[in-house]
């Protein structure tokens, strides 16, 4: 069975950014190629482009997270499209508006893409299949389901850091279970083509079935940081667990916190990643946060170069040949 | 006795956009006229024109809307002006400051137009009598008032099906009571000329004196669609109404709700409009919202276009025989 | 003992605006001259110009006020800056972000400049010692230390009446104690050579200390208006006062009111000044207020050129000639 793929047009170009799976290692090469110039250009005076001046860009949130929309809406500004910022808790929706009512107003003021963050897995995949053909759904996290553009700007930081993903063996570390990010990662790190991606947590926030993405499952911390080039802490999802599937922060931080001690197993050149934001003393130990592996804050950085490429992807000027195609 | 109009400048050129009365049907032509070109506008791939750049524009909302507040938004944007959205709940106000002080003062800002959405009956027509000479007041509805550029969109939608407006018969159904975009459309259907303009709705939402407007009153909603060309269907403003003034919302549905049925009353070229939100299954059937006959959907998009079109008559340069003087 | 003013660069540039207290004479005197064109911009139909095209400003507000907020925002966007308004009590810090991470993520953002408000005194200080070098940091207000650009805005306008400092005997009357414009403004004055600068208000409300900036303390309001040039109302701060510190408001009114019976004691062609928003019949008659006398609203106007001044000179180009040093 081949299923239309709803993330590419016709011509296999980017239309929507959903989720990581779908893409073939040359559109996921295109996004971080794309994004390199978009990289130069923040660190120049002038950071702003006129490439979607005119385009309406709207930051659809119907779940707080003022970094993700503050991300989403600098990208947006520096390609100099119009931005609006729209809360659904706030809005129409409060008067008893269907979502898809509220999508089609959204489409006739000609608006010509959706940010989505929603607390449901799904929901940016299922708004992308209701939109007419002129409109472009980026997810900006649903569930637990998928974050691609922060996966992306992970590949992005490894790629500036390493150069090929062939070798590479990466360390995935905490709450598996309820991460997007994590998903999103492993779908990314392995159509890549990195050779090893492992993931280490425990029993309870490791997701059962997680072998079948590819990925070695450990539980031992320090195990799993032998010879590792690249170690990517996720954030304790605090207020997405219920109840006991944790014991303590202190003992979490002893069995699966990074110290300079457990950092001491991996390569000596191995990069450390934390999406952000950070918990000092849980995730990660202070030194190691601020320390001369980390790279978290580049992953800030690029963060905008990646949600610049993939928006002028979607929505720029298409030449016919401008992409290398899969 | 003479009254000044003080929509008009002393030219007779558009200042203040409050409500319809008061306009002679050259003045809405000339709106409906300039919203042409910027209805092409938006189906360019450059949505932007730089008409108001430089210009200051403040949504100054008293009472949350985040649809109006949107569709103002975009269509100053797209005429490049600047946008502040102030939401008066959370603002200065609450410091004990005055309206009158909290206008003055944003006015000595060089703020160029103020779009007033409000709670109170006559609060933007309170507004535009003390703002100082250099600002334009718009009305974005005020109570039961007016809701003067809703009312120019569903002209201009009218416009763009019938050509003329001499010969049509229009049908506005529901809450009229409530409803101050009945009352604008009223206003501008006899301003226009339509011959006959047909109200229907249970006896409580129909005022008693709505005859002095040039309507005719039904009760019975299909008399009322016998040879109709126009049906403009309310919004059920429940969150408006106290106690008892309605059964129940099936029975509103089975007397008032818009059915296929009641639609083949009609001629079978009508449109069906509606000023969103739609609730589905009480004011009208999903069939009929998005079938063939609906035009709610360019009623979104014709919005833009107008107020980009009223924006810019108030503000935009002026030549003196720039437009015709009625 | 030389501590290094950080609010200038090697070259004695300014580089944050966090209290007046470090600025010399000519240091001030460069924003004054600064703001003039800007003054003059904004009388202009086109207001805006491109001087931070590309440069991105963040409104950091820890504490609402929408009136400092959209000032600093019209400032920012007619100097052609982009603009994100960020309320930190909705924001990442409920995820127990620290502020300090927080910033960082800005940064990494290629953010230009922090407008920070907050409840604390000494919070915009802390933020400018913690930040990356390219980052400019403009202090909004922070508790009761000072308000630096509502100080230069009523230089500004003082200038502007009275265009020398020199020989001015300025009155500020009110709550001394609470207020973060008196100290700005007194250092301002003083560093600008006013001759006599006296402060007046309810024992309870003049800090013991006062005399020690070079100010004379008055407690009857007659007495201190004898011969003055310029009269700074305060804002009676009754959100930040604690329990007993005042009798009543009218009693208040009566002893420091300004009424036109007391308005006579100074000099005829005195200015009234008030920094807003104004309680009518508490600080001043309303026939004061809106009267001949009164800059409040030019005020108002000369704080977003002053802010433009600001935000350019930290900001804009620099030439190694540009402005005359101290």
């Amino acid at each position: 069975m081949i299923a239309k793929n709803i993330q590419l047009d016709e011509q296999g170009r980017l239309k929507h950014f959903l989720s990581i799976e779908g893409f073939k290692r040359q559109h996921l090469v295109n996004i971080l190629d794309a994004a390199e110039p978009f990289a130069n250009v923040q660190e120049q005076a002038m950071k702003k482009v006129p490439l979607l001046r005119g385009k309406t860009i709207v930051n659809l949130f119907f779940e707080a997270s003022t970094r993700t929309r503050t991300t989403f809406e600098l990208a947006a500004k520096r390609l100099s499209a119009d931005v609006l910022n729209i809360n659904i808790n706030t809005s129409a929706t409060s008067k008893g508006e269907s979502l898809l009512d509220m999508l089609q107003n959204l489409e006739a003021m000609h608006c010509d893409m959706f940010i989505v963050r929603h607390k449901q897995s799904g929901a940016a995949h299922f708004i992308a299949q209701h939109v007419s053909p002129h409109i472009s759904v980026i997810n900006a996290g649903d569930g637990c389901h998928a974050h691609p553009s922060q996966a992306m700007l992970d590949m992005f930081t490894i790629r500036r850091h390493k150069q090929e993903f062939a070798d590479l063996k990466v360390v995935i570390v905490g709450d598996i279970l309820h991460s997007r990010v994590a998903r999103s990662q492993i779908h990314a790190l392995t159509t890549l083509g990195v050779s090893e991606v492992r993931v280490v947590g425990p029993k309870t926030l490791i997701p059962s079935n997680i072998e079948n993405l590819g990925v070695h499952v450990y539980h031992d911390f320090q195990s799993a940081l032998i010879g590792a080039d690249v170690i990517i802490m996720l954030r304790l999802q605090k207020e997405r667990m219920q109840g006991a599937l944790l014991p303590s922060e202190a003992e979490y931080y002893q069995q699966y916190g990074l110290t300079e001690e457990k950092l001491s197993y991996a390569k000596s050149d191995a990069i450390v990643m934390h999406p952000g934001p950070i918990n000092r003393g849980v995730e990660i130990a202070s030194s190691i946060a601020d320390g001369p592996q980390s790279v978290i804050l580049e992953q800030v950085t690029n963060g905008i170069a990646i949600r610049m490429a993939v928006m002028s992807q979607a929505l720029g000027p298409k030449s016919p040949n401008g992409g290398k195609q899969p």
